[in-house]
């Protein structure tokens, strides 16, 4: 079977990831990619490393001539472009793979509330599907639109998820997120605060509090526990590329002591191929997982304090973008969900 | 006035920030500096960036014939080591500033608990001041060996001071300190997991729940605060060679609803030279602080959440070790605690 | 057909890099792997990035139980100890491809001046094919002992190649070679100028002079414009992990005025798959051929002062050293040379 | 005696670095600052390292009021901008040290040829005073306008310095100069390709052949050997923040071959506090001499193929800009050169 693809926004670093992992992929076929700053220009010329891919020259962003022979489009667009672009691809008899945030939350007062603008299509909430397939891989099967995770929310809740089925096995009130990130999360338009000189050397915090990421993880997290949760959520930003490691801080409830905490990860996790739980006593580091769709956890329980730590770790351009948005392809067509993504990890 | 001061073990990095500092310092005479390994050679040897210090030959740890010269010896060997030395340079009429952990915690059976080792010179721990100049200032005036603080205890101690003092304003039992570190607090022996090609892209976590600063965060604050109080400590590996930021989550107690923490913290350190906290909607970045004796915190209520976050960074070389150590110095001899440590922040 | 593979000496960053290319090699199978330090340990111990492969246990360097099994086997050991142990693995039916310098020169004696050791194994030197595709195919297909060439020889020769079959293009006393390599490519063992915080910010030079990779690289350019050639090679270390630039100064003799130097290239390595000549005014960077095959070349001639200027990027590991090694083995067995090596690099 | 000092252009990193270094400087006051962007805005929102100078509100470009106060003015402004303000400034009874390159060549075509503009002041040409004190000490004492040299002809000049001087010692038409640069130098304004993920892990070489510090390193190189002579120029782009390392190849004449370099070298720069020639077989590297005014220099012959190559390194925003701006008014003002720019480098 050869899958026709098109990706609309193809000059950011999760549309070139997007073209590094589907270039590579056995049964995909890159059909189009559009551009709205780089209209006209072929890829190699936007970014070097793809210089095998001079054949890919970039579309205007409005040309729809290709959408009657893809079977999927993914959207790598800014936030508030794809809620008025995913509806005209739906148009069409394809399906979407979006990497924005424009579907992945299900009420539009939320869409105000974090992102202060108007959902302009608030009737595709619905029908989205929440493209993480460790949780909703059979709700994906069946998709037409796809809202795949963001980077922090797939660290996030997979590294919480095993404390959630359980119900009340933890504090919900006690939930404390410390994840750090590399800064090609933050895409790849000039800003001072992104300049080599200001983050060299210069690890830092932002957005503790209001970070656009939050409403998201606790939607998720609220689903598979049964009940609201709120999260205390506070990113930062790390001195390098690609990488994010979120360290998850949690309470257990008392009754718990009991439990072997790595059984219960390495239990829920039996059978995933992308989520290692690592053996006692090794630790995530994000150049273990570069460059790959893995997640890594580790699970440490501080008797002591009585503290339970989760720490987990992706690529944030792959597990956290566009790897997941393959790994979603593949479950949309039918395919191995591992098809394309099994290349191990670039270290060092 | 003029102080002739000596250091012990001069070829880590802690001992050639000394070296910087006190060359620069209008008060202090450098007479001699030691190393175990390098005895015989100049310091222009072992670090080339001290060029100009060639005249400082390194003498071998025993040689104790520069003591009677001295007024002052700063310590910065290995654990374990230093309860060895100190007591024999105490015999001399001098003072000492140890910058090891070993006469930094009260109770012998710490030691025992934490490092793994049986105290040498318990005797002495009850004389050491802990040297940390915005709490225990006046003792430190009169005291004849400075337990100079660890790099992770100073930047947590001084975020959350401010919290303690008041007594019921944050409940003990949530404190959670996600703290991060540059790489040259590990120090410059060879080791796999502090080679470049290990650390770059590849921010990770270490010593979860057992790291040897914690007792000593535990102690102060349970002085502060009147109560044994117990701390979530959880440190990382940055991919930077300088810098510490802790971000502390604590939870406020109910009643503290109308606090406003920015103006607690502001009037807290109101008169401290070194401890900036700064404006709100500022957070601070490590290279904000680097090469310096200065403190940034930042604080930020979720008031979504009910938590409370701290931010504090620092040099962990300055005002983690030798910067804090010459600010003991100047308090020990009657200078202006501000002595020969004025220099603004080396950005970027 | 499934080529089975044997590494010996997996422990270090070639070793697991070609485990990380060999594992996703549809037509070769990992056998067995050995290492002398971690002789027992699964690789996904020493590596955590190979979480994959904790079906690789390290046996110890002697067991040949597995060798008969074997038809290729890869020698990732250091110098001198490769000299020692290639003729006891050719005494079995298989290919050695040697990543070494032992067999990479052809005079005993040039051992004995540049590394400072006897060679014991001398008869084999004349056997042995230099593992260079791009100018040895032929030689390479039929070959028992490959020598794989080292990554800066690589990066160089591939850039001067052009200019020497000509013969007389270039002024052979002018030519200098100002290459800078990330860390990786000194290896994983511990030494303190290696550490992560002696070389952030601190890029510097070493070895300029005595490189051991200046005769490699003479040899080749001396069978390549057929007469012998000296080149002044000085070598730079970089604070990255991965990637070698080379920037290559040469002279043009008087009468080429006319060449177009661009079209030189292009039309050299018209056929060369993994040689990419970049358009005019598109300047190869490392991390545009990271963790791929690719060599990049962008070729600049300055008439102003007369020099021409050849500019040169591969990724040390890939092309320098693990992936020309499976280029190798490709050629040895008949398959696309392109097999398993068509990735294209990771960027950002 | 105080002077009394205004920075132009204070919101860049240069203008940061002349704060930090004033701010310490025992004879020299900060009256103002100003800033096009940034004016009525305090330093330490524009720079958060600058937290205690939050006294300094910049104020507008055109704002002369303070001029009649001040004894020398730091222009700290972009090329072409320089050329329109200093000549207003040089109204007043003032010093000015100009830090752009409007006024550090003497002939307007050289800035039609290599930066495209005519020149507005051509008549200030000729009485500007390069500010290379190693160089030209006495004529800057007695200048009104000192045109403070770029970052890399002051790592250059200074390493060839020496070999001009002989007159006949080199090969004129050899020099090559391969240079590396931190990115700080490229300044502060928002760019793609300065950009965090698209540097780390990404030398690449840039401008190769036509970068506008050619004819000025030329200039001085040409005054020094008394004939016109060329450089083959090639800088790159380091992942890193300061530092700028220039390796100098060139080719000694027939005749020279009994002369001891390093003594040539020791010789010249005897007395000069700066300059620091290092022993042999050390070698210089940016981080040796960061945050400091000092210059590392270290000589290599190479006997067997017969180049000598000279390494150099400085701190490009201080030795290469604000720290030597700084020597410069303490020559202007008949202070000990030194005063102020003692601060032994920042490591590591």
């Amino acid at each position: 079977m050869t899958i026709k693809v098109g990706i609309q926004g193809a000059s950011g670093y999760t549309g070139a990831e997007l073209i590094r992992i589907l270039t590579a992929h056995p049964e995909a076929e890159l059909v189009f990619v559009t551009s709205e700053r780089y209209a006209g220009q072929s890829m190699d010329r936007i970014f070097p490393h793809l210089s095998l891919r001079s054949d890919l020259v970039c579309r205007p962003l409005q040309d729809q001539s290709c959408l009657p022979d893809c079977q999927v489009v993914f959207c790598a667009l800014p936030h508030a472009t794809s809620m008025k672009v995913v509806p005209e691809l739906l148009r069409y008899d394809l399906k979407v793979i979006d990497l924005s945030a424009d579907f992945r939350l299900r009420q539009p007062k939320v869409y105000q509330d974090w992102y202060k603008t108007s959902h302009t299509s608030p009737e595709w909430l619905a029908e989205a599907v929440y493209g993480l397939p460790e949780i909703y891989r059979e709700k994906i099967r069946g998709a037409r639109l796809i809202a795949n995770p963001g980077c922090y929310p797939t660290s996030v809740i997979l590294a919480l998820a095993p404390l959630m089925n359980g119900g009340g096995v933890i504090d919900a009130g006690s939930i404390v997120v410390d994840s750090k990130s590399g800064v090609s999360g933050a895409g790849r338009s000039p800003a001072e605060e992104r300049l080599f000189a200001e983050l060299v050397e210069g690890f830092r915090p932002y957005a503790t509090g209001f970070h656009r990421h939050t409403p998201e993880i606790e939607q998720v997290l609220s689903d598979l526990c049964g009940q609201t949760l709120r999260v205390r959520f506070a990113p930062h930003l790390l001195p390098q590329s690609r990488g994010i490691l979120s360290t998850c801080h949690v309470r257990p409830l008392p009754g718990s002591e009991g439990l072997n905490w790595q059984e219960l990860f390495e239990r829920h996790y039996q059978g995933e191929y992308f989520v290692r739980v690592l053996k006692p006593g090794v630790l995530p580091a994000t150049n273990h997982v570069r460059a790959s769709n893995y997640v890594h956890l580790g699970v440490v329980e501080d008797r002591r304090t009585g503290w339970l730590t989760v720490l987990s770790t992706i690529d944030n351009l792959v597990k956290g973008a566009a790897g997941q948005a393959v790994q979603n392809m593949n479950l949309l067509f039918g395919l191995d969900e591992k098809t394309g993504l099994t290349q191990l990890p670039v270290f060092p």
